[in-house]
């Protein structure tokens, strides 16, 4: 459909589903306001994402805030490499995405991942210009810019905070707490939907690139040698890959089972895989269009330095590819920083099925032997020839161990040393839970479902807007009319809206304008069925009203007392 | 109960339901993570509130970002006024606000309203001290600091933003589209629940007093000669009231109805009455406990300039009184600022029964005559002679009309200003509609719930903790245990669990430990019951379970089939 991005803000914006913020003042790019149809559809959407991936998995959701130390984001990395590429234009001020001016103007499909050198040499040697003024950006700089909203905690110069960049590190730093909670047993999955901040340098309109999003993120330790998906709930499920190798073949996706995807080892994470199934099933439930809709494998270049395997979800709106959810084996690089950089302990303790005597060699070297000997020196000899023993036990053979310390040799009489072979029991040990990622963006969830179902036909030779909502996230079920509200017609359909209401539908009453009226109005908003009460009702016995089909705009009469199975 | 807060924090961190955020880096004042257990509360609370106070009502919601830019902030005061007094010891550095050394060192109840001045004289004359190093504090000044987290939106310098530190403005500020959305009708009621920030001189531990918030707040736009609230719907409900009076003459607060109050003239707005009526019935249904709670007015230099009548719900715990909602009626003053701070129209069209007949009296100033006469202060003196005409008319009667810019006088010729006497028809008016707000603080909402409902008792000779939470909230509604995982007991136990789960409740599956322990867990974590499937479970034909009642601790064997009934 031809401007479809248009048509959808134009509505969203008529029908209340979403507008730019503070509109009054000018508006502020990156913000958008949900109104009650999209807030509604919004919160449809995370109580079904929230079923899906939480309740129904046995996982749990917590909720952590959004300003966020600073110390989180040293150890996470966000701090130093959380950045886009900015240049701006000497001429107007503009600052653009130095990445994107160079997609948008050579053969380049992903310049992301390129250095900022790399970068000012592509646009010097294409001579490539300002996007808004069409100066000449040669030889400008590119710098990196941190997209985290930067804050300050407390009074006076205060405590750095950051807005969160993802809600994963809220869960990820309080991993002790959680461990705890789950009685240290892996693996176990740990969710949350809330708000993220990015300080876009160039934000689009509508809900694809914002400053402030809300995400839904599951996080699922895992012990890496010991726990393994139900890839059998999901072996069935047909995949719409495009694989790296798809990509850069030029060749277009394919169609596979998770289990054949697994099999063929086009998928090399069996969690992925699963995940891979689930999602799809959700997309479908809440009325993704599969015809516009891939799961895009990263690209080598393209892979977080932590990620093995990564997929991305990504449904196309007008010819544009957006990505909605991102699937990453994260292995056990958060949770082994937080363990580094924090004071406290992100292991579990996993234990063996059966005690383990192990033999071990170490060393207990005699201070009073290196203190008068090397001085201030000693206590680092002593820890060099402490791991000496654990690693080159053999090297405890003749009369003296050598131990380096920068670039002074010591050689230290083995009899000095205490160096003993012993046998111990160990229970288990403790490893770092590796994590898998499904990390959903819900505002763009909702602007793909708002665009895919959307449609326009004719009725009556009229011409429609129709939102094609499934009843899972469709903000109104039911939408219950009186013909008129006059002749105890208003106080029957209010009765009905209520009774409705009461068995768990989610119901408008309304009796405004004139029934066709009304129809568009609720066409507009995605509302599956509307009901109106009219003279007849009040006449039969049993009474019946009419209830109406939005895709098929037909008419049927129901008896009110089966209402609720009819629908 | 003594130590209440003590117990609840240690309980709340033990068993998953909040605790301070990043403790791993030393924590940070002022933030909590919810657990698993706490963040479900949470959400049963919101819900619960959505339901009373949005879908019930038939009001609706929105969602709002977070960050605003200054503008709004301007326009709503916050900029200027949200405030608090802070003094910094020059001994060891601290920041305190200074209205709390004031009220925890004198006789004096509220400071919070006194100036800085007042304030600083007050601690002089008493030689107040620095709470933390009991340093002097006389002269040293106390200064207002604002409470607003602040960031920048955009690369470069940027525009200042702020962290929202109320929903409501992000209601308010959008007006203009949503009295669309409504069709220009009044009343309607808009609500948001949220994040709010305020960056705290001095952040308590726990819920109470935290810079990271969640309010569930509803802004109520009425036209405030035609529309009354339904009153009668919560007219015998009974109201614990602490009324200014009561206050000041130092008596208990009293009990009396809606009805009552209203008539007596204790609370002024019949809507604030409709409000309290109807917030009691829902502080009952998540369980409050009425004896620690009370309505509090606030007294005269309390009240906010704009608000005409305000009451705070407030809850005890641990002899304190915590405010955890507020309900203001604010009249115009939100809207009317945004009107005049912005471009666009806040005002409703309100249509009169029947066009009405209206004289008025306008001139026209010639400008032909006036330009060449009086130059570049023609137009302006036309603006006075036009204003004038509507004013003063009787003015118009001599032969020159008087015109006064600055300090200057102009006689104007009448016969050059086109004055006229007209009749006009008019069809209705724009109005500023008034708001009624209340708004909740979830936070401590959570934490009064949680304090109110924590117990100990003695269950066969044993300390038992037991947290009585209503159906409503509790986290968990049913507990399945199997009483060993084998013999096909913990099939047969998930098996319940997952059609107890289909049928709408809220159940936890645990197998882990004695029975003993898991009920232990469960009255930790407040879930009302617990199932057990034990070995007669198999053998009874129809088979049977037990069900333990958390607070009489008394087992029951049920029908498996019967459940969902006895539940």
């Amino acid at each position: 459909m031809e401007d479809l991005t248009r048509k959808i803000s134009e509505l969203s914006k008529r029908r209340g589903f979403f507008s730019q913020t503070a509109e009054a003042y000018g508006g502020v790019a990156g913000f958008q306001t949900f109104g009650p149809e999209g807030a509604e559809l919004k919160r449809n959407i995370e109580n079904s994402w929230r079923n899906k991936f939480s309740d129904s998995l046995g996982h749990r959701e917590i909720e952590a805030p959004t300003i966020m130390p600073e110390a989180v984001f040293e150890a996470s990395g966000h701090l130093e490499t959380f950045d886009d590429m900015i240049i701006e234009c000497p001429e107007c001020g503009t600052s653009s995405r130095a990445d994107h001016i160079v997609e948008d103007n050579t053969g380049i499909g992903e310049a992301e991942g390129f250095s900022t050198d790399k970068i000012e040499e592509i646009i010097r040697e294409n001579s490539l210009k300002c996007p808004n003024c069409e100066e000449d950006l040669s030889d400008i700089p590119v710098e990196d810019f941190n997209l985290m909203f930067k804050t300050s905690i407390g009074p006076g110069s205060g405590q750095k905070g950051y807005l969160r960049p993802e809600t994963a590190q809220g869960i990820f730093v309080e991993f002790p707490r959680f461990k705890e909670y789950m009685r240290n047993q892996l693996p176990f999955g740990i969710t949350q939907i809330g708000k993220s901040y990015r300080n876009e340098i160039s934000p689009r309109k509508g809900l694809v690139r914002v400053r402030e999003l809300t995400q839904a993120e599951l996080e699922h330790f895992i012990d890496p040698e010991e726990d393994r998906p139900p890839i059998s709930d999901v072996e069935d499920i047909e995949l719409k890959l495009y694989s790296r190798e798809a990509q850069n073949k030029d060749k277009r996706g394919e169609e596979m089972t998770v289990k054949e995807a697994v099999e063929q080892d086009v998928i090399k994470s069996d969690w992925i895989a699963y995940y891979l199934g689930l999602a799809t099933e959700w997309y479908r439930s809440i009325g993704v269009d599969m015809e516009r809709f891939r799961f895009r494998q990263h690209q080598n270049d393209e892979l977080s330095h932590y990620a093995s395997d990564c997929w991305d979800a990504e449904s196309q709106v007008d010819g544009d590819w957006i990505e909605i959810t991102g699937f990453a084996y994260r292995g056990c690089y958060d949770l082994k920083k937080h363990d580094e950089y924090s004071e406290e302990d992100y292991t579990v303790f996993k234990e063996y099925d059966e005690p383990i005597e192990k033999k071990v060699t170490e060393a207990d070297p005699d201070m009073g032997f290196l203190g008068p000997e090397y001085g201030n020196k000693a206590a680092q000899i002593a820890e060099k020839i402490q791991e000496k023993a654990k690693k080159s036990p053999e090297e405890f053979q003749g009369e003296t161990v050598e131990a380096k310390l920068e670039n002074k040799s010591f050689e230290i009489p083995t009899e000095k040393c205490n160096f003993e072979r012993k046998t111990v029991t160990k229970t288990g040990e403790h490893i770092i839970p590796h994590v898998v990622e499904p990390s959903f963006g819900i505002d763009r969830m909702v602007y793909t479902v708002l665009a895919h179902a959307y449609d326009e036909d004719e009725v009556d030779n009229e011409k429609r807007t129709v939102l094609r909502l499934t009843e899972e996230v469709a903000p109104t079920e039911v939408a219950v009319f009186p013909l008129m509200d006059k002749d105890g017609l208003g106080e029957k359909a209010r009765e009905i809206a209520s009774q409705l209401r009461d068995e768990g539908f989610s119901v408008k009453y309304d009796d405004t304008g004139n029934i066709g009226k009304r129809y568009r109005r609720q066409d507009e908003v995605g509302t599956p069925y509307c009901i109106t009460v009219d003279y007849e009702t009040l006449e039969d016995d049993p009474e019946t009203v009419t209830v109406r089909d939005r895709d098929s705009t037909e008419q049927e009469r129901v008896e009110v007392s089966e209402l609720s199975e009819f629908l």
